[in-house]
């Protein structure tokens, strides 16, 4: 398993997924092995570690990312129902990119 | 139970709790009754339904909000090495007013 699947897999395209909302800098697709019945993961475009990583100077591209996340989790809550927003740090974090969970239904695994 | 537990409780002084970290307009507090052993909640001090309902005029406001959670997340995951970071929607959203959640260890209830 890669570090960072999110830049080594999604992002170069070697790993092809199912894409639910694109903007310039950020992307969020359906989990490609979900946990939730409804997972889907918003990333942004361009490295970075993790929430805690982000800087200032990446306020613009937070604010992208949270703006990519807040309609779909509308659609995912006018869809189903409900909906939780997770990002997990330190030991919590698998992957090392910063990335956001918009899911939904019972934790599957 | 209050509809409202952040605007009527802890924003009106009647519940008295245990501050984090606090800006003019955002404030974060040790849950009153945590559903992790660290349980930290960060809200907006003016009334936000929730995440869904932020508009862009509330974009400053929302990342002064964010800035406040990346601390308090920088602060737990230092100290037990672990942190997720949650809001939730729909069904799943108890209070009615925007919160995050700032968590580490196992769920207790």
């Amino acid at each position: 398993m890669t570090e960072d699947f999110y830049c080594d897999e999604v992002l170069s395209g070697k790993t092809k997924v199912n894409k639910v909302f694109e903007t310039e800098n950020v992307l969020a697709y359906y989990h490609t092995k979900p946990f939730w019945p409804v997972h889907i993961v918003a990333i942004p475009k361009r490295h970075i570690s993790s929430f805690i990583t982000l800087e200032e100077s990446d306020n613009e591209l937070l604010m992208e990312l949270m703006g990519v996340i807040q309609k779909v989790a509308k659609m995912v809550t006018e869809k189903h129902g409900a909906c939780r927003i997770i990002t997990n740090l330190g030991e919590y974090q698998d992957s090392k990119h910063l990335h956001w969970h918009i899911v939904s239904g019972e934790q599957m695994r």
